[in-house]
């Protein structure tokens, strides 16, 4: 009812009709077509990995508001949180799909964006968006735009990284300084002046877990430390493998302006959200060629060697432990709760 | 302030902390664990096709309200939706990925009905859930629950089904009657009373196909008539073939309650979605094997033969006709805009 339908999102666009077909045609597919895509069936087929490989799927919703924040939009995120999940595996993702669920309304030239950083993101690593698919809601009942990606990866059988695997000895790295994503997102959603100082960090990490690989094949596991923060992560490969966890803290890269905005703001920056970092756990001996390898690679300049693995005190309760320069510990929790709603 | 934490979804379940590993724990690997989605790991690891074989990828989301109807529930839906995408390239699905985005105040009961709808309709089509995702927005900001449902099937090299393949003389088959699931919705959602006599016919069809491609191994192409129902994909099959498709009316087999409704509501039935029905276009020589094949199925008993691929008339624009009893043919139009929102 006088709805601009050239400018915006209309229920039509969800009918299964031709409204949908020209909004994949002009705006999915100018964006992002490729010829798996382009076939026009339901079904994208895609060679299968070589002989010897197996196959890594992850799935990753995004519901993160603002839409478009200092470092990325939802775009990149949703490409990268994938492309990430997948690559933890040790596999290396060659395509992922995309689920749009649109509000009524919602801007096109918004979407238009949105799509092309898909493209772009997806270009950089290496990955082709091959099949898709597009919801539209009435006014009122979603948030602009949500959007689901899974991605599928090769791997190699003898490969078996998993949480499970940490050892006493192991070294725990981190591929840079954590916390930009939260901060970004917090400071942009309630204008508290760090934008300027701080961007999220959404990045494709592929190509940085795989050089790791290449030169430290002892590597236990990879994690990106997205919500809940490194604090999840590191909890989470303490309970799978049974052992604590003893982080340096002044080992642990944090931007200044993200050390201030957490005092400000009361938080824990270990709890803070990441988007472009990995969490990795590798043989003692192998610590410093996987911390080369990670300096070398684009989003991997702040890379540091953090802590180790240990015996655990109380095996039925794996520990992680922060030390201060002074030598005090603290036990490091992993969130309970919620510290901010959307952060992806 | 005051929420029964206990009983609906909190923002704290889309944390990345505790509380979602217990959600995860107690209500998504309670209703469809299995070993691969139980290794904790962000990435699932699955065996690769055979040799010989590729894969086929496909995703969904689903929006459908009611959550729940006559003859299902979104759980079923989105395990359905996407075992039947991922069938029509004639590609046998083997895992689905799961995210779920919630309302906060979502019941964790229904979410746990959903999940045990989901758990059963993997069990029937002989998929695993092994990989997922949750992400919970504020009040007001979603409608319930909404589903992305993503799947990987493996299908031999040969295997060239497309919408692209329809030949002069083929026969065009549909396994069953058309409407249903479109009706029971609309049916449901503003009390008309057909609810009960019509029900949704969402229904898993990877076996119906596979059958099919068993017998009549020369089939062109199929696909589910969704959104747009039965008048979409015949004109998806005829522009991408460049061909005219003639159907038979009398012959496209529709319960009564169901041609009552579209009369009284002024619908055509063959714009009226399906979730639960395969088109299916197939050599003539082998329409008689492959209807026989899918009358044998559970989901195919009242499968027939519509119509016939023909010349097109104007090679440009591809139509398709329906012929009713008396030889008067009408052109089936693609649904322009949108008949329903949120069907599925």
């Amino acid at each position: 009812m006088g709805e601009n339908t050239e400018n915006t999102v209309v229920l039509g666009h969800g009918s299964g009709g031709i409204m949908m077909r020209r909004m994949i045609d002009e705006l999915f597919f100018a964006a992002y077509g490729n010829d798996v895509l382009a076939s026009g069936d339901d079904a994208a087929i895609l060679p299968a990995p070589a002989e010897g490989q197996k196959l890594a799927f992850s799935t990753d919703s995004f519901v993160i508001t603002p839409l478009f924040f200092p470092g990325g939009d939802i775009g990149r995120l949703a490409v990268c949180g994938t492309v990430n999940d997948v690559s933890t595996s040790g596999a290396s993702p060659f395509a992922i799909s995309c689920g749009f669920i649109l509000e009524e309304g919602f801007s096109l030239e918004s979407l238009r964006r949105i799509c092309a950083s898909m493209a772009q993101t997806a270009r950089e690593a290496g990955v082709r968006i091959v099949t898709g698919d597009t919801k539209v809601v009435e006014r009122g009942h979603a948030d602009g735009v949500f959007i689901n990606t899974a991605g599928i990866g090769a791997i190699d059988k003898g490969m078996q990284l998993s949480g499970a695997n940490c050892r006493m000895g192991d070294a725990v790295l981190v591929s840079g300084t954590i916390g930009d994503h939260g901060i970004a997102i917090m400071s942009a959603r309630n204008n508290l002046g760090f934008e300027a100082k701080v961007e999220s960090d959404a990045a494709p990490l592929n190509h940085l877990v795989a050089h790791v690989l290449e030169v430290a094949p002892q590597t236990r596991c990879f994690r990106d430390p997205t919500r809940g923060g490194l604090a999840s992560t590191l909890n989470e490969f303490a309970g799978q493998s049974g052992v604590d966890i003893l982080i340096k803290e002044d080992a642990v890269p944090v931007r200044p302006p993200v050390e201030g905005a957490c005092e400000m703001l009361g938080l824990d920056v270990f709890q803070v959200a990441n988007e472009g970092k990995m969490v990795c756990v590798v043989a003692a001996d192998e610590a410093e060629a996987a911390l080369r390898a990670m300096q070398s690679e684009p989003y991997g300049k702040d890379a540091a060697i953090i802590g180790e693995v240990v015996a655990a005190k109380d095996p039925s309760f794996p520990k992680v432990y922060v030390q201060n320069g002074f030598g005090g510990r603290r036990i490091l929790d992993m969130l309970v709760s919620e510290q901010l709603p959307r952060i992806c």
